[in-house]
């Protein structure tokens, strides 16, 4: 008998059908003779709702209040889900975050989860029970109720397996797995029966919003083996693991595509060190994270930084270059918000010189030009124009997994 | 300066408008400078949305999950408030009732509160936050969520307001006060400055529902001054206290109704000691409270018996006596659900037999036929067919109110 913890998302408890429809997935794990904890999100649009009514009676409150009202989401549905449960005769309990033992810092509206006090939940399993946690949510030092922010119910579900030792986490949600790219717009994209941590890591920030980045990362950092899996189909979806089967062989996982980003050049900065250091701690300050970086060589006693940043601190970035015009010291400052990029991830990569290669080769014959270029360990970027962002998406897929496959 | 706590229901937080009102009030108060703990109840509907959602899932829901489920709607209603004080400026902090230490036994769905550790609402007083937490609930020695059943944000804001020791424990309603009568039927009923503690209890017994028992009770066992106020008027409402300043004069408080009442009349029971025990230890055993008994004199070796009930427990009590026909032994038995009490509620009633007989002859000089009497020390009861009740209402009332007033 296993433990399997089975976090389902917003949209996968929206109705009264839906919840049977989780309420039967549960049943069937915990039939089967598994322990079962399950983590539930607020349903569908509760949160909106919640956080219409707020904005009606202050459009500004504290984030230690909106904790304590949208906080009230997860508690409905892992109360709805229990009694599901009961209808079916089964024994289940649910509780909430600060029942659950998950203790967090005081970030309100963002927090961090420090520890889990597994001894409740350890006593109810003892006792045979299903248990269904509120996710997203756990409580201070103060015992005030804390939220965990963006992709805050996937970092509890990770949370508690990893303090319950559980034997697998699954992570349920409107798809059915991670894909090689979005199968939405890429023909031909497939579902990866495995994937590792940092490629997940990879493909998540690059876009493919299936795991939020810090739940893979407590994952990681504590080895819970994660299935991302479809709440709809019964078809098995995909692992999150340390080391996958195909570890041998060029190992390309899937291909991303990133339009949520915005360039910015300074052009004709003077050639002397601590330019880029003055520019990028200064977007740091403002909490304006920068990712790929450009510097040209210097020459003439001048040179140019391009960076790219999230689309959405566009704004703020322009205003704090401009206020430190002087200080910095540059002739002219370019923005784009046209821009897109497309990523290459895979383990085996890095022995692999001829991805990136191949990469620029499909991009040329398809006549579509590149900005920018940026390598990790896992994973090749570029920087193209977002007009031909899901072309480059395609040609870049139909290359690696028409000719390695899986 | 003195500690205010202030109860406001359902209807009270009903939607923005309505919470902007009850944040004005408690604004007010705090600007006086008073400390105010503020207690209230989920949004109007909220309970109801909540319960049907519930009853979608499963007719027949464990009492805790339900209490996890329910809990919610006083903590959308709390931080909504604090959230709309925060927008007026003022230091607030909205807590649940386990974070207020609020605790109870574990009757979920109908818990009772063991005792209030206030030491986070002292904590937060002496920053000078207002202090709003959720009425109707708690959490029992397993960290479990409960709910304290009808009247649960009354007794919650006394208990509190016990705990605390506060100066004053002010439940804010729809209605402005308590009146001699139901002002919606009674011409010139008047709103009563002042009422003690066994006047309030008898009167919300029979069927001035302003106030509930349990939270009177409360009030009374640690002396808490009450006041019943509207929230919709700016008018001083009725004090509810141990003695009042009236006390010397004859003290007719009010005149109250009660149609929510069922009789049974037992016939022809054999005349020996210990039949009267016999049904009303079967009754007890349901749950099913009797009110007015009346017990006929023996003749021919039998006697008859009857009683009153609430209308809800008819059912179940005909049953049960149905069931044990042989061993109570009676000839038949006949049922009315068309009655009604008409009390008479006065703390200086014991001293002034005339009460009883005023009371009687205004109803004869009505036409108006009595079924059954019940004296106590502090009201004077009367059945009445249900058709004849809001005219002996009127003409009760006009007799006290008119000759003796207050």
């Amino acid at each position: 008998m296993g433990l399997v913890v089975q976090k389902f998302g917003g949209s996968s408890v929206a109705n009264t059908e839906r919840i049977r429809n989780v309420a039967g997935i549960i049943a069937d794990t915990y039939k089967a003779g598994d322990n079962v904890v399950v983590v539930l999100s607020a349903q569908g649009d509760t949160t909106d709702d919640l956080i219409e009514k707020a904005a009606e009676l202050n459009p500004n409150p504290s984030k230690r209040e909106m904790d304590m009202l949208l906080s009230t989401g997860e508690q409905i549905s892992v109360a709805l889900c229990a009694m599901t449960l009961e209808g079916m005769g089964l024994p289940v309990v649910s509780l909430t975050g600060w029942q659950a033992g998950v203790r967090t810092n005081s970030a309100y509206g963002d927090a961090r989860i420090k520890r889990v006090i597994d001894e409740r939940v350890l006593t109810e399993l003892d006792k045979r029970n299903i248990v269904i946690v509120t996710g997203f949510q756990g409580i201070n030092k103060y015992d005030d109720i804390t939220t965990l922010g963006r992709g805050g119910s996937d970092t509890s579900a990770v949370a508690l397996a990893a303090a319950l030792h559980a034997d697998l986490c699954q992570i349920y949600t409107d798809v059915d797995g991670v894909y090689t790219a979005d199968p939405r717009s890429v023909t031909g994209a497939m579902k990866l029966e495995e994937i590792t941590y940092d490629e997940m890591l990879e493909l998540a920030s690059l876009g493919a919003q299936v795991l939020h980045n810090r739940s893979v990362e407590l994952a990681k950092q504590y080895g819970v083996n994660l299935e991302v899996i479809s709440s709809f189909t019964k078809q098995p979806g995909t692992k999150v693991k340390e080391v996958v089967k195909t570890m041998e062989k060029l190992h390309v996982s899937g291909v991303a595509k990133d339009t949520k980003i915005a360039r910015i050049a300074l052009v004709g900065l003077s050639d002397r060190p601590g330019i880029a250091y003055k520019v990028f701690s200064l977007l740091a300050k403002k909490n304006i994270n920068v990712d790929i970086i450009l510097q040209s060589i210097g020459r003439d006693e001048t040179k140019d930084i391009s960076f790219t940043i999230s689309k959405k601190d566009l704004d703020a970035a322009r205003q704090i270059i401009e206020e430190n015009r002087e200080i910095i010291g540059f002739d002219h400052m370019t923005i784009s918000d046209s821009v897109a990029k497309i990523s290459v991830v895979g383990a085996g990569m890095v022995n692999n010189p001829g991805v990136a290669a191949s990469m620029f080769e499909v991009l040329y014959n398809a006549g579509i030009n590149i900005n920018m270029i940026s390598t990790s360990e896992i994973k090749v970027s570029v920087l193209v124009d977002i007009a031909d962002a899901d072309r480059a998406v395609q040609v870049v897929h139909d290359r690696f997994f028409s000719e390695f496959g899986r």
